[in-house]
């Protein structure tokens, strides 16, 4: 499967993914599920993919075209007026996409994807965006400031009980870290490396980007840490009283 | 949706279940999920059960009253030889209601449901079952020492990380209480209150018993603290190096 989250704070927008992708446990490989694009100083977007793999790479694939053929009549990632169009476009592109696949009379299921978009157009805010494989999106909000896709369930309740609006990205980086080590340690579908990346508000151009890898020393420190502490709180507790 | 545990330590067996139903979020209900039976000295049994509610209520109907017309011809719950044939038992059972509610030609998943069966029976150990819509099951071991039905992931890394098998049913309920509190503030389908019960090894008779109510001041303090520590940690942990 695929675990990605991005996270909207005061600061901008962060994303994680993981690298895993499966067809049964006997095929698993590693491939990127973070793409981006830039105009530095006018647009910078993020795209997060979860779902059938030659479905994802085929829209990220129409999107680079189309964005690097200017004579194209298509619209284009690197034209679009607003966010709000830019996850439009993707959407529609999303859309064609599965539909091209499924037109043999076959299952639309088979091919489904879901996308994470954020990112900024000048003029605009800082936006994050959840689109489903119909081609539809929702926006983030503050009730509901980050979007997961994949494997969300194990790696939700930390987001909901430790995300703070006034993070940095350094402890939001720590946030995602717990999220993703949960997952990972639950489910074999989701796997190192991680791919992590930051939007800073008003920078309009893509900011710190790094590769998590299995051996990372601040990762494991997080992972081994956070079990601990886990087991220490728990020892702290109060048993139940019978 | 629900969510049921059954955990074996070597004390013996520790159960909780919620007692939340719904079809669709406009109509839900509160049901138990928690089923028992035993002859003190010789056998007792805890039954948890996930999924269609007709089937789950048909199933433990039936073997309610299987186990009280002794001279039916049908086997009973109350004189069956060991946990193994139990378990083989109910999942005949299981199968049975299945396949009658979709004879007509409807789909099975619809009606689908499973089980988790624990207990013990004289002159055998105590043994923790996991059984399927199939009617087929799986024994829990040391290395899969507890089972999960419903919405098994968000509750699951905390299961994962401090299950211990020395554990206290003190200490089992803590566990327990906090793998519950996880899904219930991740998923609406998940909901108060609970209800909990052990059985103690050799014991051969069911143990103690409780509902944990919304207010039950165990379960909130647990509950309260728990979070409180996860933020103490996150933030005693270091951030990401930027």
């Amino acid at each position: 499967m695929t675990y990605c989250v991005g996270v909207k704070f005061n600061r901008g927008l962060a994303f994680m993914s993981d690298t895993r992708t499966n067809a049964g446990v006997d095929s698993i490989s590693v491939f990127k599920k973070m793409y981006t694009w830039e105009v530095p100083g006018e647009r910078a977007f993020v795209l997060l993919a979860a779902g059938n793999l030659a479905t994802t790479q085929a829209v990220v694939s129409l999107l680079d075209e189309r964005a690097k053929s200017v004579a194209d009549r298509s619209p284009t990632l690197l034209k679009t007026p607003s966010m709000y169009q830019t996850a439009r476009l993707v959407g529609d592109t999303v859309k064609e996409v599965i539909a091209t696949s499924a037109s043999g009379g076959q299952n639309a299921d088979a091919f489904s994807a879901s996308f994470i978009l954020g990112g900024q157009v000048k003029g605009g805010e800082p936006r994050l965006f959840l689109i489903y494989p119909e081609g539809n999106f929702i926006e983030s909000s503050e009730d509901t400031p980050f979007f997961q896709i994949g494997e969300t369930k194990y790696g939700k309740p930390i987001l909901i009980r430790a995300y703070d609006p006034d993070m940095s990205f350094s402890q939001a980086t720590k946030l995602l870290a717990i999220s993703f080590d949960s997952t990972i340690r639950s489910n074999l579908s989701v796997g190192m490396p991680l791919d992590m990346t930051f939007y800073e508000r008003d920078s309009l151009s893509l900011g710190y980007r790094a590769r998590l890898e299995q051996d990372d020393p601040y990762y494991k420190e997080v992972s081994e840490r956070w079990s601990e502490a886990l087991r220490d709180t728990f020892n702290v507790l109060p048993d139940y009283p019978l």
